[in-house]
């Protein structure tokens, strides 16, 4: 409401000034709020960022699927608690009510549950949308990527679990974004803590929630949420406190299973024993020194039902004051977005199990399909990479071969020679222009970094030669190259560049 | 409002029959319509269709670029013609009103005119969003991918044009989808024709917006749309009948260049000029036999303003009586959707010169970028290949390598094998069991085509020994295979992989 009070002032205060009429007939030019393009240069390296993953994805076995980009309204649903409210809504213009996916996990269960799949492992890169106040800068969008791994089927206990955890190390690994930590905590055990904390059953997922943020806000805003937002009793958020700023490895999984009280709650006993089993998985995998069991992670999606977990890296959490304490989160100045100095990127790949989703789509509680997932956040990590690459160090053009003339433009014979390398499978271009003078060809080489010219002259082209030269070389000017047989070029192009 | 009428009556429809009570607590489970699921197998000839249309286009030298799927509602406004009515909202939920791209062209001009760009070969993949009734299985859908391919940027006359025609017949031929031909006309012939023959200026666009539907409609539906619908003068819809009928090669364009009438008219004369030169270089290309000038082609959205085109294939048009007439689009009884057997998967891919579009949007004429482009509707390409494969000769899953325990299952050395190959970026998987049977994990490489197992048993491990079996050999059972030291296991491997 403050926010839609601002934008309305904001609209006056235009009206007064006249800064709305010099623009009248222009439309503005920009892309929606949250909302980004992404250049040729990005793209190459977002494309990077791609196919890493998906060689990671496709080395443990998964397929690929596609979904719309918008679901039936009622699909999404009662999904995602109190993130609903950011869900876009497509316009009612007759016919079924739609709204955009707000992540690609519930619009995989919908796709098991139509066509009955009993098992698969897929993966599926896509973007999702979240009316959320955006943060560019730090990758937090309205239309952003997701890059999802997930193991849907019956199988034995934290098998895939494991499995789903290792690949997201791998991802982040083959990414080199630097050190990260993944936090690990089970929905099982946090319910316990709050069934033996005497949290009414009906706050069990409000709490949660709550429990949620203590990454971004100290325990006093969390304990405030629950007790005057939420009417949670002090005493019984105190309790909560207690649990929730434990930390560490398997020494605190053990110190809980010690703990009578907790133990004696079937969720909470439950829960420890599957991390019991997932530890000893992931120190087979080997990768046991990354993760940290965390007992505020609590996740804000409502779905989840076993195990969850978070990456985060040290561009996660907001920025700390000098005496350590973090930042609180600020909006701009006179607008509605976040002070980007304020906050950080957030966790950069999350998931967990939901083994109760599929069968909430069908209807029926024994079509239940076991699902253990992860999300990638890649505009996050995106944010991370493209302050460690310059732009003029990607290469988005990928050209092998400009075929320059010396002389009269040879227009038609630039032409011939250009649909003959790209018959052959030659990357080739050139100037387009019917009479270019010789330095823009050879600027332009210069300026994509394309390797190789080949030049053609007319008395050389008489007696059928044409001359290759390396642009990379040092040798520059107007001349140079080797001249070699017009029936010899494609053999010759190819040796030097490596495509024989 | 027929449509609206059936559907109403379909819901009063299902009230009295009381079919929504059966259903009451159950969601619908289905995609929104005219969207689809690609499930692993479609996923996978999708996949292999966009690379090659990629490698085409990098082959030109074409960088990627990225924008939203949405755009300012305003930004799209008044660019589609009668199409317009398509253009999917957004719902205002507060903040600005966007609407779901309806093509990729203008977003891309909004691209150049934002940054200011001069001069770019780019390509672009993606979904656009068009509320039309949607004929499935002919890959009419209301979500559907488009890969478009522009040149951006003041160039001499008609080189960009024959490159992107050239390439549009790369990719097609590249595609294999049989027998293809592309039908070329101009704008700026059409626009003379219409002139000559006395179309009033205001009228110019719907008029050329009838003669569009010449490849579905008989000229009598035509003429009676111009006449009746849109209120011109039947002399001269007769007239521009005479032209929009005839089509042929270069000698058409002779003859057109003979009609004095027809050049004394400004647009006319440059567009046949134009043609000429287009015809000259596509036969340097070696790609004029596959050329049709066609004075019935407009093309739909206005943007355009040079020359047109459009890839057509045996299945694009309606089907034919045995007399030779077309069949006439019908609905399918009580519903408003389209018989599918009466129409065709219409044009595969289309394009044309757009060199007014930037300077529209920044509103400055002295701001105009000339563009040419090409759009591959990749969903009828994929509804024509999806004919010639056959499911079970796609192979979704591309694991190598299948882990194997004989005897007590063996779960811990199993993932720590796995590891290992996953480490030397060796796909491989294991059965998700802690104590499999071995039949079933043979089964599963069988499934799935997976080429080789490594097989564990505990002696052989306490001897560090595993075996290799290649399991598209003859010999199958429960033994095989051949022994190799654990330490060469990777070795031997990625030998027999080729991956050396």
């Amino acid at each position: 409401a403050e926010v839609a009070a601002i934008v309305e002032l904001k609209k006056q205060l235009n009206g007064i000034t006249g800064e709305d009429n010099k623009n009248k007939n222009k439309i503005l030019l920009k892309v929606p709020k949250g909302t980004r393009d992404y250049n040729e240069i990005e793209m190459a390296i977002r494309e990077k960022v791609f196919s890493t993953i998906i060689s990671v994805f496709k080395r443990h076995g998964a397929v690929t699927i596609d979904t719309p980009v918008f679901e039936l309204r009622e699909i999404l649903t009662g999904k995602y608690g109190e993130e609903s409210k950011l869900i876009y809504n497509l316009e009612d213009q007759g016919g079924e009510l739609c709204s955009l996916r707000y992540d690609l996990t519930v619009p995989f269960a919908r796709f098991l549950a139509m066509n009955g799949t009993q098992s698969i492992k897929r993966y599926q890169i896509a973007k999702v949308y979240r009316r959320d106040q955006p943060a560019m800068t730090k990758g937090r969008m309205r239309e952003f990527y997701q890059c999802d791994f997930d193991i849907a089927g019956n199988f034995d206990p934290m098998i895939p679990d494991s499995e789903v955890i290792k690949i997201m190390i791998e991802c982040l690994t083959e990414l080199d974004i630097g050190k990260f930590t993944i936090k690990v905590n089970h929905r099982k055990i946090l319910d316990g803590i709050f069934e033996i904390c005497g949290v009414p059953e009906e706050k069990i997922r409000p709490i949660s929630s709550a429990v949620d943020k203590l990454d971004k806000s100290p325990w006093k805003d969390v304990r405030d949420e629950m007790t005057n937002e939420k009417g949670l009793d002090p005493i019984v958020a105190d309790r909560i406190g207690e649990y929730v700023k434990l930390k560490g490895g398997k020494d605190l999984l053990e110190k809980l299973y010690q703990d009578q009280k907790l133990c004696a709650n079937k969720n909470a006993k439950g829960g420890l024993e599957d991390l019991f089993l997932l530890f000893k998985y992931l120190e087979v995998f080997e990768v046991l020194d990354m993760i940290s069991f965390d007992l505020s992670l609590a996740r804000g999606l409502d779905y989840y039902t076993g195990i969850i977990y978070e990456a985060i890296t040290e561009h996660s959490g907001p920025p700390t004051l000098e005496d350590g304490t973090k930042v609180a989160r600020k909006l701009k100045k006179d607008s509605d977005e976040f002070d980007e100095t304020t906050i950080g990127v957030g966790s950069i790949a999350a998931g967990g199990r939901y083994d109760k989703l599929v069968g909430t789509l069908v209807g029926r509680t024994n079509s239940d399909i076991p699902c253990v997932g992860v999300s990638i956040g890649v505009e996050r990590v995106f944010s991370i990479l493209l302050q460690k690459y310059k732009p003029e160090q990607v290469k988005a053009n990928e050209v092998e071969v400009y075929v320059i003339a010396v002389g009269d433009g040879l227009m038609e014979d630039r032409m011939k020679v250009c649909a003959e390398l790209w018959n052959a499978g030659i990357k080739a271009e050139f100037m387009y222009k019917a009479k270019p003078k010789l330095q823009p060809q050879f600027s332009t080489c210069d300026r994509y970094q394309i390797p190789f010219a080949v030049i053609i002259g007319k008395d050389e082209l008489d007696i059928g030669q044409v001359r290759i030269k390396d642009m990379r070389s040092k040798e520059q000017g107007g001349g140079g190259g080797s001249s070699v047989k017009r029936s010899d070029m494609i053999t010759e192009l190819k040796l030097r560049l490596g495509k024989v």
